[in-house]
């Protein structure tokens, strides 16, 4: 597998968007949030998914040189309208605009309609957890996993994302999606030929199977609760934001358009006063319990949410480069040539 | 197994709490709850839990005389201190704020402090939904769960609730706990000797069982997704609101004290005016679309969140009665006497 620094590949992203019409300023962020990705060890909404940015562009799915739009505010609800900007576009101008209404309220909910991918969403809330708040997020994409009983994809698999601050201040991110065996590990699982955990996937007739080569629909986390949790975001999201996905998604004839809608809910916990005033106190000892309790058999450590992600960051600001699998590597060196963008180096 | 009608229950239900200090008004308001869970199939909710709430009562947890109280509005967020009040009196009153805060904005997060035992959650947004609501609500309750890893509980194990209309306008109410195996399924299970589900609960020594005489601590949901759930639960709303549960609880020496804190946000869909003017017809079309897919192998039927209970509830009134299963008869009985309350009479 090809290695490559964090910085070359940032570099490379952001070239390959602002060739396909995207402003050097939304192209940088759009970079920022697949390297995120890739430091955190989620290579899955990493670099890799750059070939379906630029796919979704020539569709006409992704409009790069859209602008994110405030379309509903105070005394109204907050909705932003993305007109199918970049995903991390429109979330971080969701993040911005969250910040405004938090000076004047201590919370805030906030609708994102029409956006596109949104990449790793736990990075987005990472900054206002940092500034003292707690953040709800959550996406409503196209329906790639069953709902409960559907042999066929019908839900979508989120993410749902709570964060909170932790011992330090340092921020306790929770992004996980709906299913129990996500995209990447199904993918990883047909290239090693590894089995997989039962009752997780469905073949193609909407039968269980565990033949990761067999597998094409992921079945929701414990049945009815992630099916359910999906179907919410769904109907909270989409059709109160008045852009439906699953069902035109499943009714479409040709190529199903690519789309996303978004829910962001920030709350700052200094606005609770008194009654938050030990939050850091207890936030420490609720970890430090949980971290030195008896454990399971065979479990090693208790990790919070997010754990792993920070220290795969550690990682690989030590390493210094971060892996580029054969097959994506191909792809973008196409990507490249066609667009006439210098590619990477590999570090000597 | 002894059946009693709703009605007859009900009154009991009152006549029991009002003997215990607590108003007409407030007991009825906790009868109602009980009743609801009965007649919606939800045992362990039902009537099952009275004599919990009179134990809660005799330890000082549960103050039958508190009344939940408004201790920070806007500017500041929406706090309610319940006093220590029975959770459907607390939620109750929660409810009430909101509808009186949505005539103000389209929106709102409250956070409800030092509430007992919630009920079955479900039940108190259902009136919003009818009324053209979407709602989130969740408790952080007592540690009955392990966290990831863990090998004795440590988290709360919710539910998370989340509620919007559905065809003809009727609650589609999501309504979990973050474990797969329910408490009241693991009882089930003792009863009539059946094997659980693998991997879904620990015996006394922090190991896998699925023999549910073995089984001690219900594993959460999908690992390490239903613990974060369950933690950013305690994190969110406890730590937030000053009443930590998790830590005390597990540092407790003698009988830890019984308390839960919790979560109602509402947003009212005609807020967002064109956008969710769709939103009837949208909601209809994506229900059937998920009712007519093709089946997983094995399913069959296709089923929306809560449609389970509101059967019951159909079922309920047609056959005029619940159960009562014996070893909570044998224990109302003894209250009863105790109290010098009426029995229900069961229908000849």
């Amino acid at each position: 597998m090809p290695q490559f620094s964090p910085d070359s590949l940032h570099t490379f992203t952001q070239a390959l968007l602002v060739s396909r019409g995207m402003s050097a300023a939304d192209a940088q962020t759009v970079a920022d949030s697949l390297s995120w990705a890739d430091r955190s060890g989620v290579a899955s909404h990493g670099i890799a998914f750059l070939p379906r940015y630029i796919d979704f562009i020539a569709h006409g799915d992704l409009d790069p040189r859209a602008q994110p739009e405030v379309i509903s505010q105070p005394p109204g609800p907050w909705v932003i309208d993305a007109h199918r900007a970049a995903g991390s576009v429109a979330m971080r101008f969701a993040v911005d605009t969250a910040f405004g209404a938090l000076r004047d309220a201590p919370t805030v909910m906030i609708w994102i309609r029409r956006m596109t991918h949104s990449g790793a969403m736990g990075q987005y809330v990472e900054d206002a957890v940092r500034q003292g708040m707690i953040a709800i997020a959550w996406t409503a994409g196209q329906p790639l996993m069953a709902y409960h009983g559907t042999g066929r994809a019908a839900a979508t698999t989120g993410p749902l994302v709570m964060a909170a601050p932790g011992p330090e201040g340092e921020p306790v991110v929770l992004d996980m999606a709906t299913t129990d065996v996500s995209n990447g590990r199904l993918r990883q699982a047909r290239r090693l030929g590894k089995t997989l955990p039962p009752d997780t996937v469905l073949d193609a007739q909407g039968a269980p199977t565990t033949d990761p080569n067999e597998a094409v629909t992921p079945l929701p986390l414990s049945g009815p609760k992630g099916a359910g949790i999906a179907l919410m975001f769904e109907m909270m999201t989409s059709l109160v934001a008045g852009n439906p996905i699953t069902g035109p998604f499943i009714h479409a004839k040709d190529r199903p358009r690519h789309g996303q809608n978004a829910m962001l809910m920030l709350a700052r916990i200094s606005a609770f006063g008194e009654l938050s005033a030990g939050y850091p106190a207890h936030a420490s000892e609720l970890v430090n319990t949980l971290k030195s309790m008896p454990r399971a058999q065979g479990a090693d450590e208790v990790l919070l949410p997010g754990e792993r992600r920070a220290r795969a960051r550690a990682r690989t600001q030590t390493r210094g480069v971060v892996d580029v699998n054969d097959q994506v590597w191909t792809e973008l060196t196409q990507l490249a040539g066609a667009a006439g963008v210098a590619l990477p180096l590999s570090p000597p």
